[in-house]
Parts: structure tokens; C-alpha cells; sequence
């Protein structure tokens, strides 16, 4: 094959489909890591979707902006294998679970606590911040009929479990009910549509402050009259007493009371789990998604960078499978959108791509003729567990050394004839810059030692 | 929301898109991470790429049988959000290395060693054992120019390191070299072309004996005077030894030598590598993609289950990214197609399922006024890093274990009062069916040692 008579094509990227260096990478699998196990630590186990649906499961809740987002699948090639007129991308995890849910049920354990961590494809137009292409980690608790509150006052320990084990800084976790507004809303006499509008707008306070929302009461019939309590109500927030305390003097019928009522046990049993004070606040404010969450909701805030939004949200609904199975399934639960939170954990430099190398001893291979040994020795240290990798290409001592370090390896290994002789070997520390020659039969423990 | 009046998607599996139950995901993970850790023990790095590709580069080298399998995207709305036209699923993950090594090779630290664990997509009709969507662990090492004899001897070791840790079976593997048998061809004198049709058709003979083969050499021309050379030199398999002592007695130019002496290098080091004999064979008759591989070439198989055919195959090549880069890149590596081998796993029955829950233990919650004891409990369990799931609802203690035996936990842990008014608490082996009652300060300690 002539290398001249290729056509090339000349790659790029694509946007909204991010692709990570492998230092970087090496970051965001350990973070996924971390993320997971934190989900087993509470009981939640795996699943796996197809990544695509039907397209009639997709679409069966409706929402023209979520259909506007989805990606179909179609044969690249007229005489296409694939039969793929019905099928596109999933567009979330919570779809697929609730398919899965309905699909399974008959074989399924209920409670089912299941995390689910896996790409999720949406056709956004490409902005800032914004990706196509993400990966979503998800957890659920969901019940058969019935679902205890207890499982929404587990939620904010696993939380709290995964942004102490992922260690990017102090976190708020911010709780609150749906039924509280909602109910406080119906209570003033506003319609639903007209309680949705004001959700909506309330939403708005942290990044546009209160004007949007005035604007629309000041729209609504009654909007006025009540425009003091409603932006009183949306912007209390504090410790669980404080704000259980302010809630407890409103009367705002029966809806109001129930919410109250379980944010107050939630904020309890929360506590008997726990969780640090300081990463748990009320905060009536909080909106997600209206047409889904029906009880708890949860939000959490790095407190250092609360330019990056929620990091972690979710909260308690009736019924996750209304469109796939005739069977109330309540369920709870909170998803974590890892690409977004990476690239903007990586923006802000908390954290940072290290070395590429997942290996943390290089052994080095200056000599030819001890390629056997070199082998042998790395042999060894695999077999104590620790990642290793063999320089193979024959070039002097100071090229292998560079490549160690531009790789990232903790130690290279460097076997000399004269060590050998008295059953000795070198290494060097690369961060450090020290050189250890230690016994041969020693060098898997020092290593080990050295690394933990 | 009046629940009878939503109109109901009837959910049901696609073809060729495979879903495992919460237990058999479990085991599945648990295959995936011994892979990975496999990998990272010989200095894989994990990079991944977007699911997608550019059109241009997924057809870059052509072939129409690929072409037909390409799964490409399109908005499912018309008013898409997401500019589709140009991308593609990609159908395997040495085209995305390649683009990847072209794309970021100023970044890049050569050798550069990767693993990517990753779905891919394949229109294909659907038939047994054949998937649309499945899991790839690829490897390889790519060198930027040349890359040394013994990346292509370590890579045995890998494999074995792989199958001696997913504890499947004794395996093979089976290890030959491309140069030998087209070497030996054009020795003979048989153009390129027809060369491509023997060897396509030797690759049957494991399947249909040699008569495809016998057919093939009758409508060549010169095809019967060699008959008999080329049965032999494609059912030459053996132990390293013997099969290099039968090559060695072979005359067929420089191409064959070249292939014969590489091949005794591949077999001198991987020893060095500790590689139990019984694991390697050589075995001339081994064919793999004509199109790609330029050296040694490798396959594996359960020594107990051939009807598997090779569930670990790779090689040598010696340009990895010619129609992305102007560059010479060899390389060496091999994939598991990891959904193909655990389904068969599971069908022949070599894995199972077992419990569908990740952790170890449930606490049951057979008295409500000791909640928060049993949160306790658990978060005492979860410090001692030993997966922990509480029972939530409240129900009579006897269903609270029947749902621990379904779903697979090991230990239940029974808060009673009078066991704890002496600081003292019951766990349950559920498969022995032996209870024990320890001090409740031991509780972690005393699971943690029954587990290991």
C-alpha cells in the first residue's frame, strides 16, 4: 500500500460530543469511580439500557422541546442492515427506567434500588456549557404502591456520601417539598396554569433576581395582592429548624401542611443518617422539574462555585411508569450530570488532568541484555498488584526516563548489570527526584510502601 | 393526572439491543472491571471517545459491508435541534483510535498505550449471537514509526492475565504470524488476489473441514500442484517448539523468514512473561482480518467450549491511522467482544446471576421504634466500607427476609429491642442459615471477617 495515494481526511472535533485527553479521562473515570461506589455503599445496583428506545417509548409523555432533541437512527447506507426506522437515542435515564420498570416487572424486586450511569444523547444547538453527548449517573428507589418516606431522607446521605468521597470542595445540599409552594399557591387561589407561571418565574431569582417573577404576578388576577407573601415564601431559606420554625406559623390548608409535614420528617430521619449539618439547608425557593417531582426535591451547590448551578438534583414523584404499566410505582431519586460537572470542575481548576499513565511503576530497560530481567522484575511487581509497564523501545536511559515523567509514573525501575550482580535494583522516586537501590526480592514490597 | 386516561406504551425488547436483569448486569460489571483491572496492570490508559464520528471518517477506508451497518443520526423532529447529517454511531473502536492518535497526536506520549471499554453499534441483521449494540475491550499499543517485537510478546501475557482473572476456564491461546502463510504463497506463486481467496477460505476449515479450501485450489490456477503444501502448512499447530522446528525446515523466501523469525521472538519473550505453556499455542491455520493485520496474529479459546470460537483476536499492523495522518504508525492489540462472550457465557450456563444486589447487607427494620437504631447500624456497616441497604417499609419481619433472599444479600442484620437494652445484635447468614449474636460495637468487624 502506497502511504501517497490515500485520500485523507483530515479529523476534527465535533461539538457538543466531547472527547477528554487521557490524563483528563483518567480524572473523570475516577470520579465515575468514586460516584458508584458511594451508590453500592447504600445498596443501588447496576443496570444497563439499550441506548436506544422506541420511538413511541420516547415520546410517550409528549413535550415538544424533548422530541425537538432526539436523535433517530437511520441506515448510513441505502441497502442498511439495520432495520432502524423506529428506534433514536435516549434522551435521559428516567425514560428508560421507567420502560425497564414496566417492562420487568413481574421479575423485579420491589423496593428496586437501582444506578444507572451511562451516556445520554441530546440534539441541543451547541453552546457554552452544553453538551450532546453526556453521561448521566443516576440513582432511584422505586417502590410497588407504596414507597416510605424514609427513602427520601436516605437520598441527601448518599449525596453527602458521593461529594465527600469526590472531595471538589464544601457542598450545600437544599431540600425541599413541591407541595409546599403548590399548595401555599392553591391556597392564595391561583390556578394551576397560573401557579406554574409563578413556579416558573421564581426559578429565575438566583441568576435575574425578583423582577421576572413580579412582572408576572403583576400580570395574574390577584398577582398583586399577593406578591409580599409569594416572594417571602420563595426565598426562605435556612438551617431545617429555622426555616421548619417560619413554616409552622402559616396556615395555608391542607396541601401546605402535608408538604411541611414530610420535609420535617425527611430533615429528621436525615439527620439520624448523618449527614453534617453544615450540607444540609431548607430552601423553599428550589423549583425542578413541575410536571414530574411531586414531594421532596432536592439541589446541590458547591459553596465555593455556585456559578455552576446544581451539581446534583432530583426528588420524589408519584409515578415514574404511568405511560408504560397500570400501576402506581412511587418512586425517589437524584441524578448527577458528570460531563457537564467535569468540564466545569476542570474550567475552574478544581481539578486537573495529572499524568496520562494509570500505571504508577515504569520499568526501564537501558541494558538489551536484560530484557529478560526487566520483564521478570515487572512481572513481579504485577503480581503484588501494582500497575506496571515495560519501556520496550531501545533508547538510551535519559529518553526513557523523560517519557516516564511526561507520562506521569509515580517510579522507574532501573535495572542495571552492576545491581544485578548483588542481587540489587534501583528506582527512582519522579516526583521526588530520590533514586532507592533496594534487594532485588524486596522491590514489590518498597514500591507498595512507598504508594500507600 | 387520572391515570385511565393515558394512552399506554406497551413496552417491549428490541432486536439485536440486548438488556440484562439486575443479576446478570451484576455480573457482567464484574467481568468489566476484571478486564479493566487486567488492562491497567500492564499500563493501558482508559481514554474514550464520543459515540459518534464524522461520516467521513467512518468510511475513510471504504467497504461496503461496513458501510451497510453504519447507524447514522437524524432528528427525530423537523425542527431537530441537533445539525445531524454528517454523524455516525461508530461500528468498532479501532476506527475512533485511529482518528484519536491522528487527531491528537502533537498531545499524545508515544508508545501510547489505551484501552477503551465502549459500546458499538452494528445495523446488522439481527440472528443468534449476533448484536446491534454491544460492548468492546479493546487494547492496543501504538508506536509513532516503529514499535518493538516485544509490544506484540507482551500482548499474550495481557490476554492471559484477562482470562486467568474472569476464571472462565482453561483457554488457549493460539499465536501465528501473517508473513508466514502469505509469504509462503507468493513463494508459490499465487497473485495477491488469490492468495486473499485460499486464505478466506482456509479460515473455514475449523467450521467446514477442508473442502471449501480443495474447491478454492481446483478453480486456481496451479492450485492442484500445491494442494497438499498448503493443507499441510495451514493445519500446522502445536506447542511453539514444534511448530517452529516444522517452519524451520521450510524454504519460502524472505516475506515467510521474516514472518517464521518474527514469530520465534513473539515466543522467546512471551515465556519471558511467565505465561503458562498450556495457555499458548502456535497455529499456522489462524487467518484474522486480511485487510489489517501485517504480522502476528492472535485468537483465544475456552479449551471446554470451541463452539465459542475465538473470544479474544488481535494482531499486528503497520499503519494504524494512514488515512487521517500522513505518518507511519504500527501497532499491536487485540478486542473482547465482551456482549457476545457474555451472553454465550450465560446461555452455556460457564456464568450466572446470582443476587441481584450489589450489597451485602440488608438491615431489616422489624420494630419502627428502632429506626434510627437500624440507620445507625447501617451507617456503622457503610464506615466499614461494606455495602449496606436498610429496609424501609414497614411490614411483618418474615417478608423483610424473604425479600433479603431474593435479592441476593448475605447477611441480614435483625435489630431486636431486647438484644440491643444489652448492646448486643443479631445477624442472620442467609445462605448457611446461621444467626449470630454479637456485641453491637462488633457488628462491622464480625461482617467484614465473614466476608472474606
Amino acid at each position: 500500500m502506497c502511504a501517497d495515494r490515500i485520500n485523507r481526511v483530515t479529523p476534527s472535533p465535533i461539538s457538543g460530543f466531547p472527547e477528554w485527553s487521557p490524563a483528563e479521562r483518567l480524572v473523570e473515570q475516577q470520579m465515575i469511580d468514586r460516584i458508584r461506589a458511594s451508590f453500592e455503599r447504600f445498596g443501588f445496583s447496576p443496570i444497563e439500557t439499550p441506548a436506544v428506545e422506541r420511538n413511541t417509548v420516547l415520546t410517550a409523555k409528549g413535550g415538544e422541546e424533548t422530541e425537538r432533541q432526539i436523535y433517530s437512527l437511520t441506515g448510513l447506507h441505502p441497502q442498511s442492515g439495520g432495520d432502524t426506522r423506529d428506534y433514536s437515542l435516549h434522551f435521559d435515564l428516567t425514560v428508560p427506567l421507567a420502560r425497564y420498570v414496566a417492562q420487568h416487572n413481574n421479575e423485579l424486586v420491589f423496593p428496586f434500588r437501582r444506578y444507572q450511569i451511562q451516556k445520554v444523547w441530546r440534539g441541543e444547538r451547541p453552546q457554552h456549557g452544553r453538551f450532546r453527548e453526556f453521561t448521566q449517573c443516576d440513582i432511584d428507589i422505586v417502590g410497588d404502591g407504596k414507597l416510605s418516606l424514609l427513602a427520601d431522607a436516605e437520598i441527601p446521605a448518599v449525596i453527602s456520601n458521593v461529594f465527600n468521597s469526590l472531595d471538589i470542595g464544601d457542598f450545600t445540599i437544599r431540600i425541599s417539598n413541591r407541595k409546599i409552594l403548590t399548595g401555599y399557591l392553591d391556597h392564595l387561589g391561583f390556578a394551576e396554569s397560573d401557579a406554574a407561571i409563578i413556579l416558573r418565574e421564581a426559578d429565575k431569582i438566583e441568576r435575574q433576581g425578583t423582577d421576572p417573577l413580579l412582572q408576572a404576578l403583576d400580570g395574574l388576577e390577584n398577582g398583586n395582592s399577593a406578591t409580599d407573601d409569594i416572594l417571602a415564601i420563595v426565598q426562605t431559606s435556612g438551617s431545617p429548624a429555622e426555616v421548619l420554625d417560619i413554616l409552622s406559623t402559616i396556615d395555608s390548608g391542607e396541601r401546605f401542611q402535608q408538604g411541611v409535614d414530610e420535609l420535617a420528617t425527611v430533615f429528621e430521619h436525615a439527620a439520624e443518617f448523618g449527614i453534617a449539618e453544615e450540607n444540609v439547608t431548607a430552601d423553599i425557593g428550589i423549583i425542578r422539574g413541575l410536571d414530574y417531582y411531586t414531594g421532596t426535591i432536592y439541589e446541590t451547590r458547591l459553596d465555593d462555585h455556585p456559578q455552576l448551578g446544581s451539581i446534583c438534583s432530583g426528588g420524589r414523584y408519584d409515578d415514574l411508569a404511568s405511560y408504560f404499566i397500570r400501576k402506581a410505582m412511587p418512586g425517589v431519586g437524584i441524578s448527577i450530570g458528570l460531563t457537564r460537572l467535569f468540564s466545569q470542575l476542570l474550567q475552574a481548576g478544581i481539578v486537573e488532568g495529572g499524568g496520562a499513565s494509570v500505571a504508577q511503576v515504569l520499568v526501564t530497560t537501558p541494558d538489551e541484555s536484560l530484557l529478560a530481567k526487566a520483564i521478570e522484575i515487572a512481572s513481579s511487581l504485577r503480581g503484588a498488584d501494582v500497575n506496571t509497564e515495560i519501556f520496550f523501545e531501545q533508547t538510551r536511559l535519559g529518553r526513557q526516563l523523560r517519557y516516564a515523567s511526561r507520562k506521569g509514573f509515580k517510579f522507574a525501575v532501573i535495572p542495571l548489570p552492576e545491581d544485578l550482580e548483588r542481587e540489587q535494583i534501583k528506582f527512582r522516586d519522579l516526583d521526588a527526584g530520590e533514586e532507592y537501590t533496594v534487594a532485588l526480592s524486596d522491590l514489590p514490597g518498597e514500591i507498595s510502601r512507598h504508594l500507600s
